[in-house]
């Protein structure tokens, strides 16, 4: 099939690898073109415009920051909503706002064009080894052309609804559960650390009996260590995926009170200087609120 | 080894049945006689009084419901401190407060005897087939002789300290993080069902991804179905838990905003007449603050 | 001096006539034109549409119910910024939030016109005494000249900064405080109805002692007597104004975990399909997570 | 009339002295004797005991720092209760639990006692002005002939129900009240602040419109100057009134939310190392998180 392909970062540049090691011909964009490059000499075709990614595309797929490199890309005089042939489709697998989600399926539908949302779980290591989890919605003559895409992509997709913004909102949901297992862990051993117990041997009874789950031991080794950075995923983006959650229980009223904690955890950590740590560095506010100092022996 | 049991629960049946099935000497009590004569037709001694299980007794289980429970067979002129031999000792698998297992310790210490926590993560099947977790603590050269006591009850023993009320800390805050999981869990739910997603279906998408563990399947199942009875543990002891990790945090001067919001809603639920529920019911208070009645067909 | 003033509800109404009645010239505007014609016949002028308003004002007020409202009278081909003359000022008394208000003082500038923020404290009667208390921020040379204009709907102006928007922010942050009243009284009185205590009885010994303020007065009264119709002030304005003053925080970096609170405590009142009370009316959640119905004698 | 007092903290003082001026006979213990020895120059007897001070009295007053104090002088062989004549009244004026007050009820009763509480409203100077106020719990005839006593300490007498430790609720309730007026201007401060606006022009503002109330000029003064030292109450006493608040609630099943995240703040402040400042300090928490350093100009 002939894809486009926006958006070149830690996860992007892994999906893209696998469409084209699936025999997709990938025509792909990225705003510093060095990455695009790259991807140029496994075979892709390095694209200097949105526009030109999009040229003779069956698919394109946007995976992107936030709402702002999404808008960018998507809207305007050489956007992927002016620049896509119509029948074409658009898969938007950025963590965005429903919102957002919802402007883009109108503004395909008034173009002639279709879309549907396909955010996915995983780190980039996932994302390389194609072993990503997608959460798909959109019209179902929309998605299924797109299965041999999600499975070069993925492990599994789950489609949870016709109406495309769902699976953001699906998405969202997760991001906020992960973000509780942090608070709560930060919370838990803080607690136990200040009880004199071993912070690691902590973690490890936690992973081996009822939390053995890849969230769980992911961040609460980070916990643990006190290992914040580099930042696998940025303090600043868990505060704007918590505030996207809390817009979208606004928006569907929906109270979220954990959320709303959250919330006000990541801008204190943001606001404290900690924006640019890994979300986990949650831990550093309950062991300071605790008075235990991150250079503690403990 | 003669080995005293007291509490037949749900919980101290199988623990006190796989301490006879190991070939050890087990006299049991229980405030309702009828339980303990059921184990006796299994070979065990049934005891009619405390001082009676702790006579000839080498070490003393008490596997009961709370604080309250455990001083009335503790303490007083027949309780367990006034009746254990010199040089005995006590476990403690109870899930009490970390004050009195403190005050048991200095209790046993003052009366020449031997104390040790061993509180247990795991429900009533786990307990009947031998396979709990236990978290251990007190001195080494206490709780080295009660090694093949722990093994013929657990599948697996972390000591975590000298101390033995750290044990009951470390169980504690494991309560608390399965009722975080329990309340993040149903707002995400709520969120969702609003949104139109098929409530069991996403429950087995975070299952089948990153929250692969026991506490989000058993409890993201429960919530799906809304099926808060029978109570596999009440949500006035999930109450009574958070309470005394409350009371823990503030003793060590550790604030846990996370478990302030689970007790205010473990309250709400109790007041409005639904202690006696499941504690996943939590998830009917997010689901009433949405609108969604319990009656509602999504 | 001439003056256009735009949006005549309860609290407009009140300004407009006492601005008539300090002798100027006075242009109004209001989307229901019954409400400017009533105005008309006390001596002012009724446009037919905003520019109409504009036409030949020196300063031209506006006094709206949220973002959206202003947005749609100030900005596009026939609104505030394209009708005004250079040189002349635009008033914005409308509570809104801080970052539409350093929109208009863009826009307003760009155009070469002026802005200031004036937004009032006070009720409709305040509004018709001409007890308002207004809240200014704008450059010196801006609100210099409207003194006498604020002088004839306040009972004081206080001047807080040169920036407009921030007059915006201490607005909302004066909501967010009452708001925190109607709370905190309301788990109060809850606590102590559940104790026997009368709630009017209650109330009176706050307000005789350390809570001698409108504000305890007011919503004290309110509470107590579980009066929450009609509304003075609907419960999903208090969503709006705690959700900007949140937006506020999280753009200065200001967490607000009060706020945070009170916007879910608004939320599930709003989602439960008590939007349409009195913001007091958060006191009908204290009572029933307590089991108090509202039915309750006591 | 024959009138004991014990206690002679700064509050316990005034108190006692406004009784020896309205020309009762009044016996004063105090731990410390030297507290004793300057109201004796004044007129009143100096006990050297407890039993002393209860031992020709018609009516006993505590004034005292907490439950462990007023428990330490009220129970034990030669304690007040062991102590006082049948038919006499103790009359509880400090801040304590609602259970410890229904204790002490219990215990007078059965040794054939009178027992009333009386806590008051009101700093060390209204104490030494007779300006207090006094919320009373008692039966009638109980607090009938204490109405003298009452009137020559206060500027004004509530009697809220007949059963004592309802008046013991009601002064938590006060005292949770005044930590969220604390709370909320410490949050709406840190907004402004960080926008620019003077923090005490702020509270000016405040306290000459919605907020003209004692607890808004006391404490709005503190936080705009951020003087946390001497305290006047301090953090710790905050943190164990809002603590007994969370307690009666949780003994009559009415959650309060405001008061948990009060919790959580004080234990904070303490856990830090602010347990000794003035509760208002608990601005420095709103102001740390916002990343406004205490030593910042603003």
């Amino acid at each position: 099939m002939d894809i486009g392909f926006i958006g070149l970062g830690n996860m992007g540049h892994g999906m893209a690898t696998n469409l084209l090691q699936a025999g997709h011909r990938v025509t792909v964009y990225n705003r510093s073109p060095e990455k695009a490059e790259a991807l140029a000499q496994q075979g892709a075709t390095a694209a200097g415009t949105v526009a030109e990614a999009c040229d003779s595309a069956e698919v394109v797929f946007t995976m992107l920051a936030d709402d702002r490199a999404v808008e960018s890309v998507a809207f305007g005089e050489a956007g992927i909503v002016a620049s896509l042939a119509p029948g074409t489709t658009h898969v938007s697998s950025s963590t965005i706002s429903v919102a957002l989600s919802g402007r883009l399926a109108a503004a395909h539908a008034d173009a002639g064009q279709r879309y549907a949302a396909a955010p996915v779980f995983g780190r980039p290591e996932a994302a390389a080894a194609a072993k990503l989890f997608l959460v798909a919605a959109g019209e179902p003559q929309v998605l299924q052309p797109l299965t041999p895409l999600f499975d070069a992509i993925g492990q599994r997709t789950f489609v949870v609804s016709e109406e495309p913004h769902t699976a953001n909102l699906v998405k969202l949901s997760g991001n906020f559960l992960i973000a509780s297992v942090i608070e709560s862990l930060s919370e838990a051993v803080a607690l136990v650390t200040k009880a004199g117990v071993d912070r690691q041997q902590y973690v490890d009874i936690l992973t081996s009996t009822l939390f053995s789950a890849p969230a769980y031991h992911t961040y609460g080794g980070l916990i643990a260590r006190r290992q914040f950075e580099p930042a696998g995923f940025a303090a600043q983006l868990g505060l704007k995926d918590i505030r996207l959650a809390l817009a979208a229980g606004e928006q569907l009223q929906v109270p979220l009170p954990l959320a709303s904690l959250l919330r006000d955890r990541f801008l204190t950590l943001v606001a404290t200087g900690g924006g640019h740590l890994d979300w986990s560095a949650l831990a550093t506010l309950a062991d300071r609120d605790a008075g235990l100092m991150s250079d503690d022996p403990a």
